[in-house]
Formats: structure tokens, sequence, C-alpha cells
């Protein structure tokens, strides 16, 4: 039976894309690439193909996850092969096929979406994270026989995963076999491939550093743990060593590679069609040479040969690429150095990031003083004034392109943590209530993430005490001093303190790092509840956004990007503070004054002040006036 | 060659000692078991016999360090082999002995001290902590061959750290021998026998449960982890489930002993002329059966014989016993279930606290009253204060002895964050500057610890801004309300952010818990800076003690002990908050008003207002006057 598809063609978000009409109610939106949305049928013949692949290999199960053999957060096309083999085109998800069976894990976002896909299919929802739902290797080991094999795909799964998976399976005795071929090339007609779009240079006057410092550095780092060689695997981390961005993965400016340093040389595992003239002379200078992206596996089969001393590797990278470091080279498992280099930005980058907050408080603030009075119309939505934010950050220089989906969620959808308005969800805005916008851009000298909640009109009293809540939390934490050897499991609860004296909490993390015209979640410090070891250094940014979510009523998150940086050495050793990078005034109008101590309002006035100044000039005259109003002191 | 030895007998802390002259400006407190120090020829005959009995056992080395079987914070005599060994009597340290060398590992505080008793014995000084000094297998991997045997008393370490010490010797092909015999036996000529005092019944209205469900409860957890029978060797654990107490250790109201449960049958091994007839007779209405200290070894020799099932031990058990069990017994190793039930205390234990603090409090209300007046005399010093305050107290009901060794630093004595004034440091009481006082008293009912910080007279400004920093850290802990999930770690920033601000911090944690009658220092759960996974539940008590200490200048604490307390329940879950315990006003002449928020104004007063209407009653009328303005609001 085929399915009925009706369809229309918009843009949404600058990306065309196709509305599928799923049923009265709901609709689905498919990039150009997905356009034609699988039938069921076809779904049946690609489970059907896949186990026939399947007997071949002699193989009783076969595990599909979400990821790709870099571990970014975003998949390019060529690996949604869950997507293709289960017909669900939600981001999360781990499909898993038996001979006879199949089923489907995926959280509380996706369940209905996940119900309309799969009818039909023959494969089961499974949902996760609820207390009644067997964990994948439980429900494999309920229905397989002791000496049966797993099937995964070493290349996309990490190898800390699939050495988690086998010792679970085991407990059943039942095998992992972790293949080193795309059991998906064989069935996957017109398999999207690789992306190819270009790689160009990040000039040195941005970054900073060279890449052949960066890469002396690497080499210091890992001949501490007794390592000659390294493979990076992580995308953003050999954009980051080589001084090189790419636009293979939405929101993100990596490229699809490998990188290995080793005393014997350097080389970039690449699509070559993507490396220009330019970029090719570049890496030449920098002793770095091209190969084709299939051939490290090649070379690490000689790598002995042709190698001397020990391989390092990362638990996140993916498990062929571990297995084959195991069989051909002396390996150890270690974390990368190039992560903690990375996160600590230099003179050059913090410089890049004022910059570009400077651009992206520009583009705010004309949409703010746009968006109240927009809103008064009665034609404006969720969707609609996201497109208007982007098109305003659009306008300004070096602007590469959002750093994540927005967030756009007015009243009770902003209680939904990861709320993304589809045009399935999409509801007008009134002159009422609050609108929370979580939205970030990509510049050539750096990346934002802002989140302001925004009184459209008159608030509840409850609003406006969560509101004041939120801040008083954002307030502390952006104005707390630190000594040296602090984490950020240490300050997080100055961003919640005042509202678990009201009863209230909120269980996302306060605080990620964001990359220099990179990913906009980037590790390895954060500020969160549960224990992470990374010391807070100098240089590193880091989020403050705590927030309030009350289901069916509203959600309120307030963020702004900080950069530490060093506040005084006394006879206790060096203390460090946060520099807000953000700049863009906070709404005054929903604060309740009188829950504010006289220390937050002048956090609240020395933080406005700050936008004031550094915004100012750069503002045409009418702006200038509202962004005044916007950052007068709020005075009792 | 002697000694001059120059000595006098005082009474020091009620203890009698003898006051030794070690040189012109020094002098050493001995207990009357210590009497005759040794003298350096009498350490080396020591050091002779014992290479003696180690080349009997072909050990080119053996470590002595400080610890007893049951790895408390206070060691009775007969465990003191480090002392006899070495001539070095401080509280910390461990001696290493090889066939032709000798060393002492002590730290910072000890360095002088032990200097001068270790002088002529040959024994090295090695200085611990400083960078230069090299680890105890450092030293003995440099000296030492491979294949050579170092020796441990098995019963003496625990086994978490003998498999530390062996792994370290391992990289230097050096083996580690356990020995179960206790090597000085044969050697020391007097040497103390164990601990004789009698054990007595803590009475059910105190302790609110009885041994045999605490023996359930024990039982029921380890059935968790497979096990069907455990060995307790914490004293302080084998107290609470007995709902026994004794007095074998400084400062603490336990008894030597093992405690065997399981399903066969439970067994107290301890000296049996410590049982009364009394505690027989409850001992076998509890179905507890009691042997000989020494027997347990020979019990766990037999036990697949007389038990089934796995016996678990904790990895703080001695590695004697890790080791008997291990060879005879199905063993696993897991942290003992008992400190957690421990730690939460239950409501007749809270109830007993409360009035226990109303006695402490009663105590030191007189005191302070005291104080100040008798400071002016001029004939007060850091030791008659403390004596003073011991009188006080043991006049309260249930007073059962101090429950740690009192810290009464003036002026810049109390920027030393270990001080304990010794008739050899002691100073006398000046009408100006600050006097920090910790102390704490054991009660039938409940355990003290408090600490305030006096003003005997006019103060510098930097002693006023410091003091009030310290209060301001102290409110905002104390006032914190916090969900459940919620760990020390997370909120030990609130006792330091204000100082931090100000480029200040301290080093020691913010808080520890406190056993019911039993140890001040009682784990799982902590508030400090490092990771502490334990997390905090009502009924809990911690302790709440901020500190600034500036070398050669001033030291302060205030310290409160707390009860978490449950706050309320709201759609986010459960949240706690903290009850005062500690009944005794803060000094407001050392606090800078204008740095106090009008939060903290009305914390501190709230504070006030509940120690005046809890002691208040319980005074005579000259002491209410007292308590009435010193515990006024304070106002600006």
């Amino acid at each position: 039976m085929r399915r009925k598809i009706t369809y229309t063609f918009v843009i949404y978000k600058t990306f065309p894309c196709f509305l599928l009409k799923m049923n009265e109610k709901s609709y689905l939106c498919c990039s150009l690439n997905n356009l034609i949305m699988a039938t069921i049928s076809e779904i049946k013949n690609r489970l059907a193909a896949l186990r026939k692949q399947m007997q071949t290999h002699q193989l009783s199960a076969f595990i599909v996850p979400s990821t790709d053999p870099h571990s970014g957060e975003y998949v390019p096309e060529h690996w949604e092969s869950r997507k293709w083999i289960s017909g669900f085109t939600g981001s999360a998800g781990t499909a898993v096929i038996t001979l006879e069976d199949a089923g489907l894990w995926t959280d509380s976002r996706y369940f209905i979406q996940a119900e309309e896909q799969l009818a039909g299919t023959g494969i089961r929802l499974f949902k996760d994270r609820l207390p009644e739902t067997p964990s994948i290797t439980e429900w494999l080991g309920s229905i397989l026989k002791k000496g049966d094999k797993v099937g995964i795909d070493g290349w996309v799964n990490s190898h800390q995963e699939a050495s988690g998976i086998q010792q679970e399976l085991k407990t059943y005795g039942v095998e992992l076999e972790t293949m080193t071929q795309d059991i998906f090339d064989a069935i996957w007609e017109n398999r999207p491939g690789l992306p190819q779009t270009p790689v160009f240079i990040l000039d040195e006057t941005r970054t900073g550093t060279s890449c052949t410092d960066k890469i002396s550095r690497i080499q210091e780092a890992i001949a501490k743990n007794g390592a000659s060689a390294i493979i990076l695997s992580a995308l953003d981390e050999i954009a980051w060593t080589l001084n090189l961005r790419g636009d293979d993965v939405h929101c993100n400016p990596v490229f699809i590679s490998y990188l290995l340093i080793s005393k014997e040389g350097h080389t970039l595992y690449i699509l070559e069609e993507k490396i220009t003239g330019e970029v090719r002379q570049y890496l030449n200078l920098h002793h770095v040479e091209i190969k084709s992206y299939s051939a490290l596996a090649e070379d690490l089969r000689t790598f002995e040969e042709s190698h001397q001393g020990i391989l390092q590797i990362s638990p996140l990278a993916n498990e062929a690429l571990y297995n084959l470091s195991a069989q051909y080279a002396d390996t150890i498992v270690q974390a990368s150095p190039v992560a903690l280099m990375k996160a600590v930005k230099n003179e050059s980058e913090q410089a890049g990031f004022r910059k570009a907050m400077e651009r992206d408080g520009v583009a705010l603030v004309k949409f703010l003083r746009w968006l109240k009075e927009a809103v008064a119309t009665g034609n404006e939505t969720e969707l609609s004034v996201d497109k208007k934010l982007y098109e305003l950050r659009s306008e300004q220089a070096d602007f590469k392109g959002i750093s994540f989906d927005t967030i756009a969620g007015y009243k009770e959808h902003a209680a939904i943590v990861h709320y993304e308005a589809t045009p399935e969800t999409d509801i007008p805005l009134k002159p009422e209530g609050l609108l929370l916008l979580d939205s970030g851009a990509q510049y050539l000298d750096g990346t934002t993430d802002i989140t302001r909640t925004i009184a459209l009109g008159p608030l509840t009293e409850e609003e406006k005490t969560d509101y004041t809540l939120v801040l008083k939390g954002h307030l502390h934490l952006q104005n707390a001093h630190f000594p040296a050897g602090t984490c950020g499991t240490q300050l997080d609860v100055l961003a919640r303190i005042a509202m678990w004296k009201a009863g209230i909490n909120y269980l996302h993390g306060t605080g990620h790092g964001i990359g220099h015209f990179l990913c906009v979640h980037e590790g390895p410090h954060q500020i969160r509840m549960n224990h992470m070891p990374t010391l807070l250094e100098p240089g590193m940014i880091v989020t403050d956004e705590p927030g309030i979510y009350k289901g069916g009523r509203h959600g309120i998150r307030t963020e702004n990007t900080l950069l530490i940086v060093p506040a005084q050495e006394t006879e206790f050793g060096k203390f460090y503070r946060f520099e807000p990078l953000t700049l863009c005034p906070i709404d005054k109008e929903a604060i309740a004054i009188d829950l504010m101590t006289d220390e937050e309002l002048t956090w609240l006035n020395e933080y406005h002040q700050l936008v004031y100044q550094r915004l100012y000039p750069l503002l045409n005259e009418e702006e200038q006036a509202w962004l005044k109003e916007a950052t007068n002191p709020l005075n009792r």
C-alpha cells in the first residue's frame, strides 16, 4: 500500500524543503535530499535487503545508530542509515534489526512522530528512558540465543560505545561483530555521497596561531603519554589544528576528514575534490600531506613499517579505527589533547569573539526594536520572527549562517526544553506573555549563542517572579570570582540557589564551551550539577544559561556567553572572573524589582552600561534612542 | 650519649603529663605512658632489634605507619610502634627502616619537632609534600635491589593502602611482604596492652533503633551485593550497630573490636575483660556471641566450613583481614553500608542532638560572658581559657569529655589551621584582636563541634572585613535550600563566593558529618571543593565552617553544626534545608556592618532569635541579660 502524500515546497529557516502532510494535523519537513519519503513497502524492501546481508555475514541482529565516524552532534546525509532503514526522520534514535523482528529506540521528543512514521513498517517503537522500556542489549539478550552474533558498523560507533555494547551482550552469551565494511553500501540505492563542499583557510590574523605551531604543541602533549603519533577524528579538532574550515555539516563549519600527526609526517585524509589549489599549497607549506579519505585504513595496516613509537587514539574515535590501530600499531587510548588546547582561546580569538558579538548585538538590537511593534500587528509567529532574526544577522559582515537551530518558543511551547518550532507546531504571537528565543550565528571571527526571554505584553505574577529568579541566578554566576583550580560543577549552584529557595530547578546544564567559528557546543569544561573535572582557565568561553520551565505555562531562560579572564593575584593565589561577551539588553519589563537585591540591580545596570557603550557607536539614531531606553539603569 | 632531660609535671587539658625541656626554647608534652622519653641509644637498640627481626624474615625494609587495625583518627598506645621505633612523638608520620638506613616522613606541622627528636638516631627526616621529597616507595625503589622484600604489618595497613604500596613497589621490581604477626611483639619491652576500659550500653531511648533492627538492615543491604556476611572493623560502625559505647580511644567513645554479622550468627571479637555481665546479657538477647579479640583470624580460617555464601569486607579494612578473607572465604570488597546508615540520624538521635546542643550552648554562654571580662585581668592564656571552657562543659548533664583537642588560637596563632596550644606555645590573651576557639564535647545524647572567633577588644579594619566575609559565607550556606540529589561539593561555593571576590580562599573543607555520641568527623558525606559523590539527605548532620587564615596576622572561623531537614515538595520534586543545631551567639562586635546585605542581616538576626528562644529558659538572670544583649538584632 502506498501512502497518500500531499506536499508543499517552502523555504524553512533558509533551507529549501518540502512540507509533507502526514494527516489532518501533522506535517513533516523534508530536505531536498529526502524529498521522496519512503513508503511502507520501500521500508519493508530495505529491511529485507539488510536481512539478506545479515544472513550472508551470519548475523542475528544489526544495530544502526544515528552517529557517523566523527562522533559529532550533526550527521551528514551519507551516514543517515538509520533514517533510511526505518523511515523515522527524527534526529535521535537507534534502529535494531533482527532476522524476524525490528525495533527503534528514541526519546520523548519523538514519540508521536516515530509512532506515525513507523506505523505499518513492522518496526516497533521502544520509548527510551521510560522505566518499562528494555535497553537495546536487554531486548537483544531476551530474544537471541547464546552464541548468536550482533553486527555493528565499526566506523559509526565510537570505541567507548562499542565496548559498552560488547560488555552488556556478553552477559547474555551473545557476541558483538564489528564490521569494517559499510553494510548499507550494497543495498542503499542512490545513497547520498560524502559532502563535497570546498575547504577554506581561516586567516592567521583570526586564528592567532599557525597550523605548524599547533601541530608542535600537539606533538609535545602526546609525548608526555609516551606517544609519537596521534589520529584525530573529531572534525572540530582537525579544523582547529589546521586553521581550515568547511561546510559539510549543518551549523558546523567543519569538513569530513581524519588527521594523522606523527614524527614521520602529517597526513590529512579527505576527499581530494574538496581541496583547492590554494589549500593544497597551504597544507604543503605546513608539511601536511593530502590523501584520500579512505586511505587511512590502508595506511594503518602498514603503520608499524612506516612509523616508530606509540600511536595515541581517543576513546571517542570510532571502533573500526581503534581496531585497526590496536591490530597494526602500538596503541594507547587517551583523550585527545586538542580539546583542552582548543577550549582556551588566544588573544586573536578573544578579540574576534568580541567583534563578532558586537555585530551579533547590533542585529539583536535591530530585532528587539522591531519585535514588540511587529507582534502588535498580529501577523508574526514563532517561525516568522526567527526568519526576521536570520535576515538581520545575515546583513552583518562575516556572517556564515546559524550556529544551531533556533529555539523560538512562545508561552507554553517554551516549557519544552528541546522545542524547535516547525510549520506543524508554529503558533501566532500575541501582545502578552513570554517569548523564549535561543539562537546563535557563525561569523568568521567567532560563534555566538544567546537566549533572551521577551515580554510581548502583560505578564502574570508567576511569570514575573520566575523571570526574576532566572535573572538572579544568571547575574550571580556572571559576577562570580573564583580561584585557579575551580571546576564548573563548583560554580553551578550560583545560578540555581535563588530558584531552589522557591522550590524550582532546571535539569539541564548551566553552561557549555563554544568553539571559535566552530561548534557551538564544545568541551571539555562545562558548568553543570554533575561532576566535570576540567578546571576553568582564563581564555575559556562558557555560557551562563539558567532557566525555569513550567509545563503548560511558560519557559524562561536568560543566556550570555562569557569569557574567563584574570581578576587578581593575592597571597591566596590567582583569581579569575567572567567578562560578558554577549551584548544585548535583558528585558527589564519582565523583572519583579522587589525580588532583586541592591547588588543584583547594580550588576544588571553595569551589564546594561557595557552593552550601551559597546553597541551605541554601531547603531543609527533611532536604534541608539531605543538602546538608551532599553539599557537605562533600573532603580527601585 | 644520654640526652640531658629536664621535666616538670603539669596537668594539661585534664590529662596529667610531663613537660620535657628539649632546649632553651622548646618543650615537649609527654603522657604518663610515654613518661621516660627514649634516649638516642635506646632508639638505636630498638632499630637494631627490628633489623634482626627483619633479617630473620628476609626483609630488606620495614614500613611502620601511624595507624591501627581499625583505621581511626586516634590510635591507642598499644599500636604506637612508629613512635616507639623512631622516638618521634608527633601524631602523623611514617617510619621506614632498611637494614642500613632509616627515614621518617611527616608533614610541615612537625618539621621542627621531628628534626629535634630524630637528631642522633640515624633516622633521616623526609619533609612530606615538599616537591623535592621522594615518596616512600620512590626512596625504597632507589636504594633496594630487584627481588628485595619490603615488610608491613598487615594488621595496621588498610587493604587500600597496602594495594597502593604494592603497586608502586612493583614498578621497581621490589616485593611487598604482608606479615600477619606483629613484629614488634618480640622486641618491644613493656609494650602497653590493649585498652581494657569497660563497654557500656547506650539506651534505646537515645539510639532510637535496636541493635537487632540495625543488624537486619545491614543484612538487607549486603544481600543487595549478593553477600550474606560482613566483617565490620571501623570502631564507630561497630559501636553504632550494637548501641554500645566505650572509652578506648582519645575523644572517641568506641571500643577495640571486630564484628562479624552473618546468616549463621553474629560475633563480637573483643577483649572479654571489657564485657560486664549486663553487656553480656544484652548482647545475648540480640543474638551476638562474644569471642576474644584475636579469635577472628582463627574463625576466618574455617569460614567456608561454618558459613555459606559471600563475605563482604570494606576496602578500608586492614590488609591482614582482607588476605584471610580472600584466602578462606568467597569475598567481595565493597564499602560498608553502615557508614551511610549511621550518617542519617533518626528522630531520637535528632532530638538528642538538640538537647545536647542546648546544654553545650548554656556552657558556651557562661564561657563567653566570663571571657571578655577575664581577659581584661591579664591572667588568661590560650590554654587557661580552654581549661575554663572544659570546666563549664563538665558541669552539664551527660557530659562525657571533649570530642576533639581544642584549637584555641590567639591572633597569629589562629592562622595556623592545625594549631593546638601547648605549654610550649601558649601565649597570654590581651584585650585586643581575635581569639579563635574551635571545640566540642561528647554527651550521651549527642556530639558537638563549634567554632567562634571572638573580638577580645579593638580590631583592625582587615580583621573586621575578614570576619564579615567569613560570616557572609557561613550564613549563605546555613540558609541554602537545595533539591534531593544534591551533593556537598555543589553547595561548597556558597561559603566561599564572598571571600573569593576579595581574593581570599581557605584550603580545608567547609563541612563534615558528626556521629551521635561517636566520632566528631564522620562520613560519607562532606561539603568541600573536591568531588564527593554522597548525596545530602534529611537526617544528616554537617558542619558549616568557612575560615580565613592570614599567616602572621590572624585566623578566623565561624562554625555551626547543621541538621538537614525537609523544606518543601513542589512540581520540581523534594527540597531540603538546614536547621542550625548549634546554639551560641556570633560575636557582633567584629562585624563590618556595611559589608552585610539586608538578607544577610536578616539571617543573622533570625539565628540569634533562635539562640535566644532556646537558651533563655536554661540560664540564670544575669546570663539571660547577657544573652539578650548578645542576640539583639543587628541593624544599620
